[in-house]
């Protein structure tokens, strides 16, 4: 089958052996599947990142010198069933899942594994207990856009904001508009947001930011004492002893660079809580004592559970979140090296799609 | 009245004026008052905390050149009341409070003023409205053990541990004690409790932690598996898909030296929370990605609230905690420089507290 490949620390096209489903396993076509930022990291950086998740304690599965198919926010349609499935969805249907498979080895990444290609080719093997059918009418774009959404799923049940909340989201890459999106799915408000590029501020408003902020015109703090969130110590300790009613502030970082954390931990109100979404792969700089001042948490949240993502596939097929603004196109094999090119750009397009049948 | 003073970064005697309580306050005797690790620091280090305060967005109201007595951890006696008080308390009764009071630029901390001389004074002015009275028979001593303990319960009702927690505390000074103190009198454990020193260990025991660690020998972290908390994140997986049942790790930071949060990032369970309740005044350096890898949380506390306060005085009274085994001694006013220097000292005296109506 064809597919797209990691190799050498660049994007090839190349026939790869079609797999075979193994007990429990399904064979799917590859309808479309989006590029995440994790892939641009990847692409250049990915035996850092396998050094990493063995630091942490991750389980030895990747090889990162041998061939790697990305691609892991797909949407399929089933093909073939392996032995010892219940074959309650039958081929033809179209569905999305986590993007896990068991190997030797154990539970391994569909997108990150040596045995278990990505969505950037023409087929996948996938595990017939997470499979999830995708409701009726929803495009294999929208399907495909569940998984990242899933991440702003999974850092706002975190959080677990109440209606006493005001959130600010920093950065309205896909991770931020994601979390944006989850926010308002709940009816929450109001939601600040914050980014230097006016394309992404657009999209914030798309997905429903009540507050949009270019921080190179005006710090996203601006707002806080206005939205009754106490924004110093001092005016903390008065509010607090006047037994004035007042609102807590969360903060989602969604951008994952050197010193972001740090300019939060100046920045926000006291008691606030600093959810990490954007992942900073470099080493970081913080001052504990002025978090600890002001009482503030740190919260480092990855992926999202089955259970989030299930819920992400019903918020987007009931259209409580609608993911076309986001979707700036789909690509064949030749063009997935510029997309990722494109996508690196500052301001650049939110999601391109590959397509793996298409040259 | 006799005081030990703050001057020019040195500890000296003098006389200063007694003070009159205004509309509120009380004027109270001090029975003894404890030295704690902050006032160490800011013997040498007030500007420099002054300057984190101030960053950290609290009001400007101490002037570190100028002549501060230092004490916050006191019992006292009351000995006159001010206009526009209740009286409820008589004089002679005997009381703690949380050491703040209400000067003319707003609350200030007794203890860290120009203005409100803290209890290596005789005499001091607290706000009436603040002071709960001493139950009858606690000494005043264990009274005075009240608020660091109180440091104690604020970090663990922060964490919040519940019956499937499995908690460590690094660093067994007065802080990881009062933890330790916090967490038992909860009836939880096992309790893990790490530090270098042999006395501190045994302090620790006297508190009820469970199990007891030197890390010179062993590392804290080796008891994980044994008690059901998955300790990476492959076992974390592991588990999880086996749907086996599994314990969370709460882990309290109780030293606050530069270098220790990110050696606690690196070595706790998947999912844990650290609570950083030691002060680190230095900057400090973090890998994200690793924490966001294991999903941890960095939850920064600082202080109590009255309530926490009062919880813990309730406790001590009813001998849920007892402090008897932490208090070191009670040194006059000529001593208290000395005390500072053998509390500096590794694996020193847990607590020495002063009276200053002794020479």
């Amino acid at each position: 089958m064809k597919a797209v490949l990691r190799r050498d620390r660049r994007l090839v096209e190349d026939d790869v052996p079609t797999p075979t489903p193994g007990p429990g396993q399904v064979l799917v076509k590859t309808l479309v599947c989006g590029i995440c930022g994790s892939d641009l990291h990847a692409l250049h950086h990915l035996e850092h990142m396998v050094e990493t998740n063995l630091r942490a304690g991750a389980a030895d599965t990747l090889d990162p010198a041998a061939d790697i198919v990305f691609g892991h926010e797909f949407s399929a349609e089933i093909l073939d069933h392996g032995p010892g499935t219940a074959r309650t969805l039958k081929a033809g249907t179209r569905v999305v899942s986590v993007p896990m498979a068991i190997g030797p080895a154990g539970v391994e990444l569909v997108g990150y594994s040596n045995r278990f290609p990505g969505g950037f080719a023409e087929q996948m093997l996938l595990q017939e207990a997470l499979l999830m059918e995708v409701p009726n009418g929803l495009s294999a774009e929208a399907a495909a856009m569940v998984e990242p959404m899933a991440v702003g799923e999974h850092a706002v049940a975190r959080a677990n904001p109440g209606r006493e909340s005001v959130c600010l989201v920093v950065g309205c890459g896909p991770v931020g508009l994601a979390v944006i999106a989850a926010l308002k799915a709940r009816g929450l408000g109001p939601v600040i947001a914050s980014d230097f590029s006016e394309s992404r501020r657009r999209m914030a408003e798309a997905m429903g930011a009540d507050i949009v902020v270019d921080p190179a015109a005006q710090s996203p703090h601006a707002h806080w004492e206005a939205l009754d969130v106490p924004a110093t110590l001092a005016s903390f300790s008065a509010s607090r002893l006047m037994g004035r009613s007042i609102r807590d502030a969360i903060v989602f970082e969604c951008v994952g660079v050197p010193g972001l954390i740090q300019s939060l931990i100046e920045s926000v109100p006291p008691t606030a809580r600093i959810v990490i979404v954007g992942v900073c792969m470099e080493d970081d700089r913080i001052t504990p004592v002025l978090a600890i001042n002001k009482q503030l948490s740190l919260d480092f949240v990855f992926a999202y559970s089955p259970e989030e993502f299930t819920a992400t596939l019903l918020r987007v097929a009931e259209g409580e979140i609608d993911v076309a603004p986001l979707i700036s196109g789909v690509v064949g094999r030749s063009s997935v090296a510029g997309a990722f090119e494109e996508l690196a750009r500052a301001g650049g397009p939110v999601k391109l799609m590959v397509n793996p049948a298409l040259a």
